[in-house]
């Protein structure tokens, strides 16, 4: 027996309701690709809405898996594409390393795979560190006896995407990871793929990370989307219930997701990879608490809200 | 309450014993370190061993998931320790990589991430491949609007040990396997280390399938140890019953585990890794059918073996 399934229409957020979400969260947390812009053009009406949540005291931070800049680096990204944001809002993975070993009070030194990014927000936090850039060239010639020496105050390898990944870096990382007693293994972000350029999709930092969980047989802690650390540290740092957060992104097996998991008002927008057909497919299971064509929508009650903030 | 459970002791093979599997047994596999040499010496007695076995009939294989030489460029290695054997008495994950892709009539192309070991075994079988150590120096620039381009004829992508491992092969092999239809994702092991030199442990090939993996989220079919390919191979090639094929190794959890999961007749060596008190611990649940205390025990039984034979 065929069983047909009852078409199901999750309604877009009514003015009530978008006065609903602007009342109740005190902070925005933002993906960026498909929320803020779309590859590299700003979505119409995004830095008005920008304006207007800053206006009523919401925080908004803009959250991103790339670690291969500092968060100082990032803001060249927006600042390119006409987007005022302080280094402050910009939550990428690179931070979410440093931001995590400051939490743990960690004083040892870093092993790093990844790029320049994580080494700028070590540096922000005064964590020492190895590796990264500068082993790029470097290369194991494995003749007979060959011994690979490793720093035992390395008490973290923290591995982020690395277009110079090379078994030189792999070797260094699994030796602290094996030999060091206690050393952790921490991942920016565990995507498959990501977007280096417009033009197709590249090998993430999956690969990296993999590399590493394949010779050290351990799982990393991941620090960026879609892990927990990142939530809670904004949420302690701001002194804010999870539900005064809102997730606003435009996947629901990540993004929403991502929220939901966390306890956070989540706002899914239609600006970008998700279809209304894919949000009302009875497969889907994931539904946000606000649905929005796009993040400017917001502006319709923009005068109503101004009033009420 | 403690729960003291009774020491056991699993006794060595007696001469009946070892005649009972001189006997039944027509195939010796053999793991080689610990089995065959120790680091780089031959144990006392293993050439004269092998010379009784192949007087006696028996098939020799010798075991080795190192991927980077052919099974023509490992004969060396067991020829300067003094050992004769020929190229086909070598099974190694090279071989069995291009064996498997010859098993299932492949004609396509391979991309390998991998040294000329793999590179060999497929000129032998007539298979076409790309990538491997002319690949070892190509960088990824990634500039705007960077696109790579990938062979759409490469059906399968051959991982082996690579100590050239970069960005470019990593890309090269996830395109073919996410974008090309039905190419498959071949490893021809996942040993977490391996032992490149004696003087440390080095990240293995799980390294460079943990890349792969992480990036296309595919699961690869191995080849090598522990995977069934390899004993069905050769049980089929010989038109020999599992239990008429002895793996002879000193390490339980991969060696005899794997013996056992074939069903063959298994002999644990206590001339490598694992001793009789590792054995008769009360944790360990893989149970040998035969323990020696090294291969060239067998020799005790060569006068009464020979007549029986």
């Amino acid at each position: 027996m065929v069983s047909v399934q009852a078409s199901r229409s999750i309604p877009k957020a009514t003015d009530a309701q978008k006065l609903e979400l602007l009342s109740k969260v005190k902070c925005f947390i933002f993906d960026c690709d498909g929320v803020i812009w779309l590859g590299d053009k700003v979505i119409d009406g995004v830095p008005e809405t920008l304006d207007m949540l800053r206006s009523m005291g919401k925080k908004c931070f803009f959250v991103t898996n790339n670690s291969t800049k500092s968060r100082a680096g990032y803001m060249s990204k927006f600042r390119s594409l006409g987007l005022n944001v302080s280094a402050e809002e910009i939550y990428s993975s690179s931070y979410a390393a440093a931001a995590y070993l400051e939490s743990i009070n960690f004083k040892k030194k870093v092993y790093v795979i990844g790029e320049v990014g994580i080494q700028e927000e070590l540096d922000m936090k005064g964590i020492r560190h190895l590796g990264g850039p500068g082993d790029a060239d470097k290369r194991v010639t494995l003749k007979s006896g060959e011994f690979m020496e490793h720093d035992p105050e390395v008490g973290a390898v923290v591995v982020g995407f690395d277009r110079n990944i090379n078994y030189y870096k792999i070797q260094y990382a699994t030796l602290c990871i094996r030999e060091n007693p206690g050393c952790m293994f921490i991942a920016t972000n565990r995507d498959a793929v990501t977007h280096l350029t417009d033009a197709q999709e590249w090998a993430g930092n999956g690969s990296m990370v993999g590399a590493i969980v394949g010779s050290t047989k351990r799982e990393p802690t991941v620090v960026g989307k879609p892990s927990g650390f990142m939530l809670e540290n904004i949420s302690a740092s701001l002194g804010l219930k999870p539900d005064q957060i809102c997730m606003v992104g435009d996947r629901l097996d990540t993004d929403i997701m991502f929220g939901k998991n966390g306890g956070l008002t989540t706002s899914l927008v239609l600006s970008g990879v998700t279809t209304e057909e894919v949000l009302n497919h009875p497969d889907n299971k994931v539904i946000p608490d606000f649905v929005l064509p796009a993040l400017p929508d917001l502006l319709t009650v923009k005068e109503k809200a101004m009033v009420a903030a």
